[in-house]
């Protein structure tokens, strides 16, 4: 059973995916969607993203059964606010934000009873931003974690039905440890390329231009990620403090230990934290969430 | 003018595509190989790799031209030791070790008279290793550093031919600045790797299993060259251990910096930072030094 009537707020990577995955499934569920800013609504509209483009959010959430909040993290409580008093009684709001306490704890408190809350979080993304970076298979083979915290289990059901019909797969997890496991594979990751990014980018005694030349050897895998929309991440660092200075607390203690390992020639501390660490991508390969082609498949061996 | 006759010393990735690109290239070169484990040794002569395999490095340096070092760069010094007694007069000796004053002061004094020392470092690679990871393309449209430090312009010219028929372009460079921009580009960004992913799998709190379920959301993009091999990786660290705490030292700065402001929920500085390094990532994609597909090109758009 899908939702007859869907209202995207926001319209970035995320949004525009949905759509085009929607369509993709042959749901012929009527969309609306609105964007705070004027141009990516001419965007969206000048390439046929929804059935609507609406000039404001409480338009575009008239008579919806299901809503989408897709804007960044920080910004969900205020458009919670504005459209509250507009839904429709019974239908249900969702989120695709990558942090899930801080989103509940801003968006929860403005909904009106007999409005569904199910905030949930499709893994996926691109380094590109904006309405015209989505795609319909930016869901396959991702996983989309849907955090119930109270919500009807038919609701709940239901969420998972349509984001399975979008490519995804669905896993339950309780909000706490969502936030730890996003601090984990997707948080401090991101912090930690755009810092390599920004200390090659300010060393006086190597030029930008040696760093760009010769990134080939490592330094580029970190520039992909180190090129994601900056609102989104600043948003998430500030929501899930908490689980990002934890880990990060995790990442510098071991740094500092391979650093001593260097620093006193330890090579044998070196080389076993080198070999164990294989088996992790090993895992990865197996479980089909990357390539095993070389550099990700960007040479071609047949060159 | 190539050289009638080339020695392998060492069959991994990087001399086994070197053989690949010979071959490519169409040079008549006859080319022997040599590595130290005999199953290695077996491997090569299965696959067709060089157009000899000798049992020993002496044999297989015997009448070369040019004699490649393509060992860990722990492993050089010991390896100069043994080849120089049966070096041919006039031959060239290169190596292709990721650090350059570590393995000039071990191979240089084991050097006679009258042959040319050019080290080399040809910046290319894949997560993979051994003999049946070569491919004739890797060093496509990759860079082949050359750090001259006194041989003759005639044999470092020739080098720099060889390389570029190998499908690099070649660059000159001082050996303490070449050492200080792939500790920038290469070593700091392996050692980061591996941390974040030695953190990831030691972590009790997150399994091993939703660590690799949910990878793809930025963390498996460090597992790739967190793969590479241990031992080749350990000699790097062991070796350029200056410039290596040197870059560390400010990677720990900034993370710092970035850690303080989550902290203190300083968004502006998050923003700042994040936007900034967008520009890095502009500049490799203008150079033609990494793809601008979505993801690396791993998602099929079209799916």
């Amino acid at each position: 059973m899908t939702y007859p009537r869907v209202a995207l707020i926001g319209l970035g990577l995320i949004a525009s995916s949905m759509f085009w995955a929607m369509r993709r499934a042959g749901m012929d569920s009527h969309v609306t969607g609105y964007a705070r800013s004027a141009s990516t609504r001419d965007t969206a509209r000048r390439i046929g993203l929804c059935d609507t483009i609406c000039d404001s959010a409480e338009a575009a959430v008239r008579d919806a059964d299901l809503v989408v909040l897709a804007v960044p993290v920080g910004a969900m409580g205020a458009i919670a606010a504005t459209i509250a008093p507009h839904l429709k009684p019974g239908c249900t709001v969702t989120d695709v934000g990558s942090v899930k306490a801080s989103v509940i704890e801003a968006v929860a408190p403005h909904l009106p009873n007999g409005v569904n809350f199910v905030p949930a979080h499709p893994m996926a993304g691109t380094e590109h931003s904006g309405p015209e970076s989505g795609f319909a298979s930016l869901f396959d083979n991702r996983w989309c974690l849907i955090v119930p915290e109270g919500a009807p289990e038919q609701a709940t059901a239901q969420l998972e039905s349509y984001w399975q019909a979008l490519g995804a797969s669905t896993e339950r997890m309780e909000v706490a440890h969502h936030d730890l496991v996003c601090a984990v594979v997707s948080h401090v990751p991101h912090l930690i390329a755009y810092t390599m990014v920004g200390v090659a980018d300010d060393l006086r005694r190597v030029s930008d231009q040696e760093v760009i030349k010769f990134s080939a050897a490592g330094f580029r895998d970190f520039t992909r990620i180190a090129a994601s929309d900056p609102t989104m991440w600043r948003d998430v660092f500030l929501t899930n403090k908490d689980a990002a200075l934890e880990i990060l607390g995790r990442f510098t203690e071991e740094l500092f230990a391979l650093q001593r390992a260097i620093r006193t020639g330890d090579g044998d501390t070196l080389f076993d934290y080198f070999t164990h660490t294989r088996s992790i991508r090993r895992g990865i390969l197996r479980a089909g969430q990357d390539t095993d082609a070389p550099d990700f498949g960007r040479i071609r061996k047949d060159g």
